[in-house]
């Protein structure tokens, strides 16, 4: 896999405004923030989107977002925000190593915007679909 | 904490399509979808907003994210997605359980709507805040 930014980020080569860190897990400031305290956390391990991410990289991202998103909170303010992970370049993914964007959604309405089209499903077909996708998990 | 829909699924009081169950974790369909596939994966810990949820279950949910997404995708063939995780109804969080949505992004354009207007940020306002979230995680 070729490196990324984050790569650089990652050895040193290339500053950030770290957050947090620990073995598996790194945090710091998007230099392009949606709104005040946008924070990226990502694995160390390099995958180019989650489903390549291992479960133990997957869980050390996970068990690590409720304390930033309280510090990001304390320090801004905010009492909202949302948390996104994009993945492949169509659901808008930019650098491709995986991150996870805490943005906090500030009152005057910066921040994600968000496009909630939903549309009608059969039950059936959703029986079927539940059905499929447990048979990958087995 | 009062119950939501998603403490009634929990319980078995309302059914759902199930995709994955363990003893921290269920996801399952969701019956308003934005594309096809969309899954939503939540801890069983009841918790409003992941900033009050514990790392514990953070990290179990964190740790099935790579496998349910794997799964979705071989189920759908999509090959593009988004993950998303609102806390607060100012940030369009509507069941007040935390719940991590799997969207997958179809060629046509159906998934997820993504809102993306980065402002200006100095970088001195950066190292400040930075440094001032990182009290909060110390």
């Amino acid at each position: 896999m070729p490196g990324t930014i984050f790569t650089k980020i990652l050895s040193g080569e290339i500053p950030c405004h770290k957050v947090y860190e620990d073995d598996a897990v790194l945090a710091f400031l998007d230099i392009n923030p949606l709104s005040a305290g946008h924070t990226l956390v990502i694995p160390k391990e390099p995958a180019e989107t989650i489903d390549r991410l291992s479960a133990e990289s997957a869980a050390a991202v996970g068990g690590v977002l409720p304390a930033i998103a309280r510090a990001v909170m304390k320090a801004t303010g905010a009492t909202a925000y949302n948390i996104l992970q994009n993945n492949g370049s169509a659901a808008h993914q930019e650098v491709m190593h995986v991150h996870f964007h805490i943005i906090p959604k500030e009152p005057g309405g910066d921040g994600l915007g968000i496009g909630w089209k939903p549309r009608a499903s059969g039950g059936d077909a959703l029986v079927r679909l539940a059905q499929d996708i447990r048979s990958h998990l087995e």
